[in-house]
Order: structure tokens, then sequence, then C-alpha cells
């Protein structure tokens, strides 16, 4: 994408409020943290247009994450793409011709996807005097106070003028643009991204993009020595979700593009705001539930859902979450909402104290157990994370127990670890030594820009004849899932995800298939080894013996032998007699 | 079952009627798939005592799907049965003895199974006269329409008089008979079946039977070509399901009966209508809920429950159903009811706009993908159902959006149908060379009517010695169940249930074991005759040569060869050493 | 742990009570189990004190299953395991060195750990007076008689005096003593431990224990022949769980304590009750709903939860529950409460009408099936307890429909042992025979107490090198997982559960994984000692022949042989050639 692209998709969402001068606004949100202005340059007193378009200039860099990403040339996009990545995709419908007013947007499609509208009708959106007219005792309450800081952005980006509220949010301000009176279905219709919903909720937006800025992965070790960071900067986190999609080089590769797409359907938090708050009621009391994170963190190699669900917390959830309020902020959900157990957003939002839309603020393990992570844990970065953990569980823990479970949930991640590298050196040598079967017959390369190996990433979606075989398949799984399944468990302190069901009796599973199959596998490497010494050997005895004579100068020679002949005969006529009855 | 026992079912149910004349009886509802009417020759303008008994007369047809089936002869029914089939099995209790009245019935159960009778007090079925009451603002306000469709049925059939309204529904009337003063236990108790319902409800019990008619596979394929349907008409369906189960080969042949009726027991939806509508409360709202599908539809080979559930329509409806008004007939469910995400029930029970008991309309892969569908997704039979269904979407999506989905899905089914494809021949050809482990051995056939193959849909449930083994068992998972769960969660969005969890990724695994076992197979197979030529060229070589000299003659020839035995004496003692020093 | 220890146990929970005359308390509830009366040498008229006492004797002996077990010299405990069984590893905090009032914890608490204060804050606990003003109308009206017994029973141990009520249930009354003053954190502060509820909820402890009584299984076949019990007295329990957990080999040996520690984290309902009942809310409506039995009971080996949830059972569980009232005591569930299907604790806490925490007194299969078990269903032992069973499925099916169903379930049960019963035997061979992948050459022996085997319950949990190998593992699952799982199923009545997804079909793969690797180990084993034998054959052979001559002494005998020497120049060159071109 050009840098005029760039700045035309800037000026789609802002045009209006370029020349306004914005002395009127406020700053934006002091609790948006302070790595974001830093990594942007843009002083914590910035009004919230100078603030927008700082961030939104990061959000649309092809360079910085935005769009098809490195691996462009080797994937392309299905229709239904327009959908995950709106900004490269998206284009307005061929029909209907009609040029609508906003009102006419909201009839026609009553009739014509109704479900729409309804879901709009129950939303905030739709609503804005009800929420206005509440008083400090209605939970709802603080939304109030969300209309207003709306508004102010609104009006720091032009979109309002000053003493001006906004009337409604209707399906146009977010489909044409804020504000707009008319638009054609053909021309001005768009897709919202995340930065569309940005524009009003400036400070969600900015929270969720300062995971870019405080997840920056130490860059020394234990001892203080120089080392690679184990994640790039701002990964793994939402705010760039799409950009480790496309990045990744199996994606990139896989030739049936629904399944690849399958995973994009995930990781477009990036993108979009929907994920978590699903068009078009944009509910936070959806998105405060464990099944809204459910839907994406669930699965083979991220099952925090399961976990939950199945944990203590989540059994509290399940008995007695219909008696909580969840209209009430988060912050207010245990001490005032009758909250007595933790949902995921509770506790992945919060960071001292503070709640926000960036939730890897306590990262330390991230998307999986790592060598270069377990070695490390005892230094500062780290430490710093794990003493943040012990004040979220403070909540309603001692910190003695919190402590003492999450040394618990790190031994049983590493003893996880442990089985990795015992067997990860056994598919390594099985490679080198090309025993795998098929593997110098049978094997093709993986589609570029996917590369070999054994027990690799890739190999849990593309096979081809045999690549990959059965044994590397286990190894793929215990290191990218088991391991993964193990440590989820653990610190989601379901004991089923962590010992008998999920995560380590798999993981004991696959160590067993793989040892089991080494030795097989050489074993019978061995044999056919003796074969092959035997073949040769018993060639050599044939060609001396007096089996192969049938030159007439070995005639002429086995003549000389004299009475050898006689014994020759008798062997093969018993040999003879042999194979007919066999037969 | 002779056609004298279906006239006595028929007059069962019937009896009361045959004599009299129904004047006054309004038409059955207009609603009914025309395909019903034609097929039985009934005309639009039938009474519902003429439908129904031309609905019966069918349903009660060993030769169109009642009873035991075709594979009689092979398998036994269990004292269980008689609550799966009950038309067929079911015999009234040897005792008490007495003959109750309507009352005493549940006074004495009130006592005896309390759970039923508090349960029935919940229905309808216990409450017509709070119905009746209802005004038009109440969501329930069209059962007090259907209470006088009811009504009109049972004035048609003879069992009410003109101007009689029915009292209540009590035991007595689905277990003895509707109106029934009193009845023995022993003689006259039944177990109610989808036809008994089916009087006072013809039209639901209409809908659902035409499903055998509405499901007609196409005879031309994409090019007008004749070509065998894939499935038989009326199949696969909730209409038939009671015969799919019982003429399906595997089932008939399976020794272990309580694992085969395991799956009778959700197979019965042909008989009952209660594991929809749970007795004896048989509640709409049960059934509209998910979970009610969920019963059935779930597991290894058609997962639409847990794809459902992990989507985002069922993010959704965990999250806000409780905010949902249940009691709403399904088409005001979204318009008046704040459904914001689509159910089961929603998307299956519409056909162009109305709701019915007919969820098959739609059908296109219907229970699973196979390429006489792939090949023919452009013939007209098919594009009408794929607009139907997008239409449907289009309640809450745009056309667009929706278009771009399903051929997203069907692409991603057909990418799994490939893979199926591609070891397809490799397990053909495995049985075909007999390379299968102990496949010239220890490989039983399996019992009749069952037939052997490799990768069959028996050996999932039966096995015996070397029948199936392992690798078959891949295939059988594959082709039956991953292929299936890639479908189910492509079509129900959910982005886990077609890549790394279920769906794709297990096919992939499964096309890898197949892929490895093939290649270790024939290697061993290429060693074993590479060491059987060694064995015979072996043999061959000792005979010829001196080691086996132990006949006299053979002495006289060495004799001869003089100073040739100083070697052979020689040799033999180093190889004694080397034998004792393994020892 | 030595006797002195435990009276000093008893006298902290009952110190109070050691030189008060009791005439005033009335005896225990006479629901309680007479067999636990019996054990316990206690009178049935026997005071609260005294049988409190009685209890806690036993509860505390490490000989009769309280602490560390017979195992303890081969593991360690972790800091975690102070909250797994506090009577034996909990210490008060270090900090704070402040002496707490009554008040201050509440105070303190509120901001330190506002989670447990505000789930107390919805306790009965906090609320007495609310309790004690209900009337008979409300469904919490048996709360306030439960108060009036707790107070009773205080009473009796000295803890309130004649005439006094209980003021409220605070932190400090659970963790420092009932009606302290005050307490220090780090002296006085404990973890209150099944005994410390027990104090004042004695019928509920006194129940819990006597499944320590009443689960005393038969030392006589259905001949009347003496045989070993299945299991030893009491077991398998809650009041055991922790016992069953300590002693069990396998968890004293596995090095990775964080895995073990995870199946203690559900084995100790032996030592706290908030497994059931979370902190610091103490539920009972949770404890009644089938999610908090499924915290547990879920997953590889017993997955009860899973089942019923999909049972029908379950289905209007998860449609209808919304509308039972969940705070009435569970006898009125069905006739007062709106309940219209089962839960857990509806069917297990039932026997013969009455409902208690002894939930082991219909038990029959227990944990898993076992032939010791089927060929005694006709015993009277289990005849006994099957009639129990009709009794309690009685309150909602026909004793008929009940009868057959069970005897389904029992058919269907033995169904799976016969097939495990099956591979047994193939798998002591394979052992035996020492055909196992490395068996000779790479198979450590487990850790102590762990003892070898094939297809070991260890296997599932460690591995090294060979030990165990794949096929042992498919022996480990079947016996151990998929029997289990396939009884679960059917008892609980999912079709998925016990034929296509979990149970049976789990089962059948695993019994063909293990026929076809045997027969593949044994062809294996075969080609290998038929190669064996060619190596020595041909070793002689070569011997024997030409080919080895190359000292001095074989020269001569070779110039002796005169032109046979032309041949093997011949022979050799050829063969040379072929290894070039190889290379």
């Amino acid at each position: 994408m050009s840098d005029s692209t760039i700045i035309k998709r800037l000026l789609r969402t802002t045009a209006a409020i370029a020349s306004i001068a914005l002395l009127f606004a406020g700053s934006a949100n002091a609790d948006i943290p302070k790595e974001l202005y830093d990594a942007l340059g843009v002083s914590k007193g910035a009004s919230p247009k100078e603030l927008y378009e700082a961030i939104t200039k990061r959000y649309y860099d092809p360079a910085q994450g935005h769009g098809e990403g490195k691996y462009a040339e080797y994937w392309s996009p299905v229709p239904f793409s327009q959908y995950l990545d709106p900004d490269t995709y998206y284009t307005p419908p061929s029909a209907p011709a009609k040029v609508a007013t906003r009102e006419e947007c909201i009839k026609c499609h009553k009739d014509e996807t109704k479900g729409w509208v309804h879901s709009w009708e129950q939303s905030v959106h739709a609503n804005l005097d009800e929420i206005r007219k509440l008083t400090k005792d209605d939970p709802r309450f603080y939304k109030k106070e969300l209309i207003q800081e709306v508004e102010n952005n609104l009006r720091s980006m032009g979109k309002l003028k000053e003493g001006q509220n906004l009337k409604e949010v209707s399906c146009i301000d977010c489909h044409v643009g804020i504000g707009a009176e008319k638009g054609s279905h053909k021309e001005d219709l768009r897709l919202p991204d995340a930065a569309a919903c940005g524009v009003c909720h400036l400070q969600q937006f900015a929270e969720r993009e300062s995971e870019r800025d405080t997840l920056t992965w130490p860059s020394t070790d234990v001892h203080g020595k120089k080392i690679d960071p184990v994640w790039p900067p701002g990964r793994p986190s939402h705010a760039l979700d799409y950009q480790a999609n496309v990045e990744l080089a199996t994606w990139a590769a896989m030739e049936d593009r629904s399944i690849a797409d399958g995973c994009t359907m995930c990781h477009i938090n990036q993108n979009r705001c929907d994920t978590c708050h699903t068009r078009h009621q944009f509910s936070a009391t959806e998105a405060r539930k464990p099944e809204a994170c459910g839907y994406c963190h669930n699965g083979a190699d991220h099952n925090e859902y399961e976990n939950y669900m199945m944990s203590k917390h989540g059994t509290v959830y399940e008995t007695h979450s219909d008696e909580w309020d969840w209209n009430l902020p988060l912050k207010d959900a245990v001490s005032k909402g009758k909250q007595t157990a933790p949902t995921c957003a509770f506790c992945h939002m919060e960071y001292e104290g503070e709640f926000s839309h960036n939730v890897v603020r306590k990262v330390r393990w991230a998307f999986n157990p790592q060598e270069k992570i377990a070695d490390n844990l005892e230094q500062g970065w780290y430490t710093d994370r794990s003493k943040s953990w012990v004040k979220t569980c403070r909540n309603c823990h001692s910190g003695k127990f919190a402590k003492s479970y999450l040394e618990f949930s790190d031994s049983g991640t590493i003893s996880g670890l442990k089985k990795q590298i015992e067997v990860k050196g056994i598919m390594e040598a099985l490679y080198k030594d090309k025993l795998l079967p098929g593997q110098t017959t049978n094997r093709p390369l993986p589609a570029k820009p996917e590369q070999d190996g054994p027990g690799e990433f890739f190999q849990l979606f593309m096979a081809k004849d045999n690549n990959p075989t059965t044994v590397e398949l286990a190894y793929s799984k215990l290191w990218e899932q088991d391991l993964l399944q193990n440590y989820k468990g653990l610190f989601h302190v379901f004991p089923g995800g962590f010992t008998y069901t999920w995560g380590w009796a798999p993981l004991i599973q696959h160590y067993v298939e793989i040892q089991t199959e080494n030795t097989k596998l050489r074993d019978f490497a061995k044999l056919k080894s003796q074969v092959a010494t035997l073949e040769s050997t018993v060639g050599r005895l044939k060609t001396a013996s007096v089996l192969d004579l049938d030159s007439k100068m070995k005639q002429a020679v086995i003549g000389s032998l004299g009475s050898g002949m006689v014994l020759v005969g008798v062997g093969l006529v018993a040999w003879r007699r042999k194979q007919q009855t066999k037969g």
C-alpha cells in the first residue's frame, strides 16, 4: 500500500477536521499508557485529534503491520476477505443504485436485513437519550460520561460543533461518515475498521493500540547478556494479530484458502472491534462475558476458554453469574456488582488496579512456553509482571496463596518444556539421518514461503505424500499444542487441563509415540541395513558359487572342478521341489 | 408387520371418526408443502381427517420405512426397544391390575412418579384455560389459535362434537385415548408415537412428514446426464431417521446391542416427538433452544451443536439469550423478541420466509460431502437451495456477505474432499495388495449383513482380531468424521471447527497416518520379500555348499576336493568361538 | 503424624467444650446412617459433642486415611500443598504482625482482598438475621431450622451458652476460632478443614463421613464363595479421596509435582468442603448445580459432567433451569420448585427417598467396571443397590422403564469389559515375550514406589525412553479411560457418550491399535529372526567360501584349487562396479 493510500484513508475518517482550530478540546484521557505517547512522539496533553492522527498514521502503515504483509506474493484474497481486512479489500455492493438518507437506511433495512436493525435498536448507539437520563444509582451511569467523552473527541476532530451534541449513532454514521445526511450504496458505503470506531472511542482504541508499545520483550537475559527478544515488539497481541496471521509462512503457503482464512476469521482484532463487541448491538456485557473471548481462545493451541469454564472460577460463573450485575463497569463488578468470581476480562484487562483495553501488560509466557523464557523468569522484566499478577489475584486471594500458585504453575510449565526438549533432539536426528518413512523417496518440499523441517508448524495444516510423517505430527502437536495446553491449564487453574485430560497426558502420549517410533524406525533401518549387507554378501557368494555359472567360460571352469557338479545337481532338484509345494 | 396390523393401529387412534360425516370441519392448514399432498394423492382442501388418514397410512407402512426394516433377521430387540419403537415393541406393564379413571392417573402418579406429573403441570396441556385467556400482547397468544386448530382437527376426526371444546389434555388422553374416561394399565396403556401427537398437532405432524416429499435428490447431473440420486427419497431427514438406523448394515450386524441401540436412542424422531419436546412438559421453548438439537447433533460425525455454540452466533446466544423472549413463535423472535442471533431452529425451520417442522428444504451437502454433490453444485436443484439459504442469511446479513460466505464454505468443503480422494486409492490398493497387517492370516469377515472392505463404516464400531487395522480406522475417521466436521464447522461459522481443532487438522492427521503407513507397510513388504529371496538363494547356496554335506555320498564328493576341507575346518572353529562370546 | 498431634488438633476445634456438662444438648440428627454410629461405637442418642469427637478422632487418624499416607517417603509437598492438606502443611503468613479484631478482619480485607469479603456478604453466614425472619412460604425457610440446629451443636460443644444465639459467622470464627474476639495473623490464623465446618454443620459432616461405613464391598461372590472385596472399605468416596490420591503409587512416584498435585486439587474433599461450596459464599445453590460436580467429574476417566450435560436430563437443565427454584432444599425441588429434570445432586444424594451428603449408597460399578463386579451383579449387595436406583428413577420414570434401562446399561458396560479382556492377554504376552519396542535395550524401570508392567496406569503420566511404548498407552487408555467413559455414558444416558464419540468408539480404536501392533511387532520379530538365521547361515557360508581367504594359509589352499580363482576374480569386479554406481 502506498503512502498516498494511507493518507487517503486518514482523510476518509478525519477529513473534516483538518482546518479547524481545536482550542476548545481537552486532552485525551490520562489512563492511556505513557509508552504509547512516547512511541508516537505525542505529548500527554495532545488533543484527541492529534492523538488520533498519530495513532492512525501508524495503524495504516504497511511497514508497521497494516494490510497484506511481507508474504503477499504467495497468496491471494478470496471474496470473503473483504470482511476480514476491509481497508484492503472491501468494495461497496454493485446494487442497489440508491442514494439513501439517514432515515431510509433504517426503514429499508428493517425489511431487508431486519436482524441488523433490531440489534442496533438494543444498542447504546440507538438510545443515547435514554443513557443521558440515567442517574448515579444506575449501573450504566458511567456510559453517560462516555458519551460526553465521545462528543469531546468529535468536537476536537471537527465532527461536532462547539455546544453541539450527538443526536444518534445510526447506520450512516459508521457506514458512510459521522454526521453524513445521505450516502450512495455503490460509492460511499464502507465497512468500518477499528480506526472508524476509534474516532468516537478514542481512549479504547488508544489503549488497544498501546499493546504495540507496552509489550517490548527484554533484549538481555537474566545475567545481563544480550539476547534476541523472544517476540518482535508488540507481539503477540490483539493490536497486531492480523499481521501475525498474514506474515506466518504456513498461512501464506496454504493452497486451501478457506481453511487458511478460517484462521484469519479470528486474527482480525487488529482490523475490527466487533469480534468482541458483536455488531450491531456492540454490547459491553457481551464482551465482558467469557464466551466472547472463547470464540477465539479455544481449542488445540490456546484453550483458555475451556480451562476457564472448567475451573472453579468458571464454575462460580456458571452457577451464579445470573445474579451479577453485568451493566457495571469492570472496576465495580466485584465491589458493587455481586461478582464472586473473575472473568477473562476482569483479570486480563486489569493492570496495577486499572482496567483498559490493553490486555498484554502482565504477559510472561505469552503464546507458548519456551526455554528462552523459562531461563529468564528471574529477570526483572518477568518478575515485575509476576508481581503485577499477584496484585491481580489479591482481589480475592492472599498474596501467599497467589505467589505459591504462580510458582506452582511455572514449575508445571517447565515440566512440560523439559519433556519437549528431550524429544526435540530425537526428531532432529531422525531427519538428519533420513530415517523418516519415505524421506528419501516420497517427501516433497512444502509450498513456499514455507520451509521443510522435522515436526514443523506447517505440518499440522499442509500434507502431501510423505511430508509430514506420523511421528512428526506427534512432535508438532507436542510442542505446538500439548505444551501450550499444559501451560494454559495450569495458569487458568483447571486441574483436568494439565493432568489427565488435556495438556500433560497428551504431551506424554506424544512423547511416547516419538520415543517408540524412534526405536522402531532405527530397528527397521538396522534390519534393512543387515538385509542389504546380506544381499551384498549373498550376491558375492552367489557369483562365487556354482549357481551362477551360465557362461561358456564358467562352464569351462566348472568342468575343471570335476565332481563338484554332482553336488550342485542335487541342490537344485531339492529347491525346485520346495517351490512347487509353495505354489 | 402385516397390513391388518397397520389397520389396527390406524383404528386405535382414529376409530371413533370412521362413521361420522365431517361436513363442519375446515381443511388442514395451507402452509403444509404441496409436495406432501401430491405424494399422498390428497387435495389441498382435504379435511383434517382425510389428511391424517392419508399420512398415517404411509407412516405405518413397513414398505415405506415403518418398523424393523429389511435387516430384521439379523438383529433382535432388547427390552428397552419398546421405548424406541413403541409401535412395534411396547407392551403395557404387567402390574398394577387397576383400571384407573382420568383423575386417578394424576392422583396416583403424583406419588408414584411425581416428576411426570409436575412436568405436565407446567405444560400447555395442563393449562388450556390459562392460554385461552391470553390477550394479543402476550407472546404466547398464538397458542390460543393453536388450541382452536387442535379442536378443529378433533372435530373433523370425531373426537370432539361440534361446539364442544377441549377441557384438558391429561395422562389418559395420550396414554389411553383422547377423551377416554378410564383405562386399564395392563390392557389399554400405550406409549404415544408421532402419529398419536399428530391427531391434535396435525399441521406439525404433516410438516414433519413432508420431509419425505420435499427431499427428492436430482436424478440428472449438472450436464443433464442421468445419475443415481445421492440419497433415497426423503433421506436424510427426521421423518425417516428410524428407518435410516435399522436399515444400516453396521447397526444390524452389531453383536453389542446396547451400543447399537445407543444410536437408536437418537434415531427415533420418526417414531416420537419428545426428543425435541421432552415429555411431559412438551415445551416449545426447549425445542427452540440449541441444546435441544444438540442432544443428537453433536460429536464425531455431526458436531453441529459444538460448532454453533462456539460460533459468533452461539456466543451471542450464550451472552444475551436470557434477554430474549422465548415464548414468541419463531417468526417473531427477531422482530419482536429481541433475538440478536440465530438459533438452530431459526435458520433450519425457515424456508423462503416461512417456518415449519420440515427442516430439509435447503439441504445441499446433507449428512456428508461427496463428489457427486461437489460436481453438481451448479445444477438447478442445488443453486435453488443455495439461493434459499442466502435469503435466510439475509435476515441479518447482506446478500453479498451471505453469498461470499457460502462460496467460502463450499470451497473449504471441497478442499477436504480432495484430500479424501487422494488417500482413498491408497487404501484400496493396500487392501487389494493384501498388505494390511494380518490381512492374510488373522482377518475375519464382519458379521452379516455387513461386508468387508478397507476403511469401512462398520470398523468404527465392530472389531475382531485384525479386522480392521489401525490404518483403516484412520481412513474411516477421515471420510466419516473429519470430512463431515470440516464441512459442519465451515457452514456453522466456527473457525476452530475447520482449522486447527476439529475438521481440517484431524483430516490432515489421518491423511498423514495413511500416507506414512502406506510407505511403511510397503517398505516392510519389500524387506520381507527381499528376505524371502535371500532365504531362497541362501537355501540354494547352502545346499550347494559344503555345509550341508552329511550324507555318505556328499562325504565322498568332499573327499575328492582334498585340501578344501582344511579351509572348512578353520571356518567352523571361528564361528563357534563367536557364538560362545555372544552367549 | 503422632497421636499427640491428633489430640492437639482435636483440642484446637473442641478445646472449649472439654469440661462442660452438656445436659441440655439434644442428640445429633437421626438421619445419619446407622452404619456410622456402629463403626464409631457411638449410640444414636449421643450428644452432638460426643458424635463430633468420635468422628474427628477417626478423621484425624493417619492409620485411617488422614495426612500424607503410606508413600510419604517417596514424595515431597510443594508450597501450594498447604492449601490442599491444610492440617498437615498450612502455616500462617509471616506478615502482617497485626493482631486483628473481629471487625478489623472485615475492614482491612475489604481493601486487601475485596472478593473474599463481598462473597461472604452474600452468604448465609453474613445474613443470619435475614434468614431468621423468613416465613414458611420462603423457599429458604428450611435454613432457619438449620441455624437452630447449628446453635444446638455449638451449645453441646460449649461454644454457645444456653439461650445464647449465634450473632454472625465472620472471618474470625472459621479462621481463628468460633466466637474469638481477636487473632494474630502470624500465630492464630488457620485454614479451615472439613472438621472445622463440621463443628457447626455436624449433620452434613457426619453424613459425608458415613461414606466410610456404608460402602463396604461384599467379601463373598454370587455363589457365596469368599472373595477379596473389590475396593477397600469406604472407597471410592469423597470421604477418603485424599487418601486415595496420596496412596496411589503413580502419584507418589511422579517427579513433576505440579502435575501430580493437579490431581490433588480435586482429591481434597476429604480435607475441605469448599470444592463444592466455594468459599466464601458457601452457596448451596452452587453445590446443587451440575457445574459444581463437573469441576472434578469431567474428562478422561470420569466424564460424568459431559455425559449429564449432553443427556436429555442435561438438555432440560440447560433450557429450563432458569425457571427452577434453586433455593429450596433438594427434597422439594421437583415437587415445589418446578424442577423438571434431575441434577447430579438430586439422584446421587438421594437414597431410599432421603437426601444426604453420603453419595455412595447406590454405588455398584463404582469408579471402574471390573470382571469381579460383572460376575456378581446378581449378588444381593448389588441387587439391593440396583433396586434403590430404580426407586430413584421412579421419581420420574416407570419402574419398567427404569429397570430396562439399568439392564441396558449393565449390558453395554459388559460389552466394553469383554473387549478389554480380549486384549489384556495380548499385552501380557507381548511383555512376556519382550517384544515391545526397545524393551530389552531402552526401557528403564519407573520411579519407586511404582512397578513396571505392560499398559499400567502410571504410563499415562510418566514416560522415559521406551517405557512405556505406544501400544501400551493404547491399552492404558482402553482399560482406564474408554471402558469408564463407555460405562459413564451409558448410565448418564447420553447416546454419544457410549457410541460414536466417547466410550465405545475410542475403545474399539484402542482395541484395533493393540491388535494391529501385536501382529506387526510379531511380524517384525519373525523377520528379524529370519534375518538372524540368514546372517548366521551366510556367515558360515562366507567362511566356507573363497571370499574370506586372506591369510597366507588360505592363499596356499586356494592355490591348490587352481582355476577356481578365475571365477572369484570375475565376481569381485562386478560387485565393485555396482557399489560405485550406487554412490
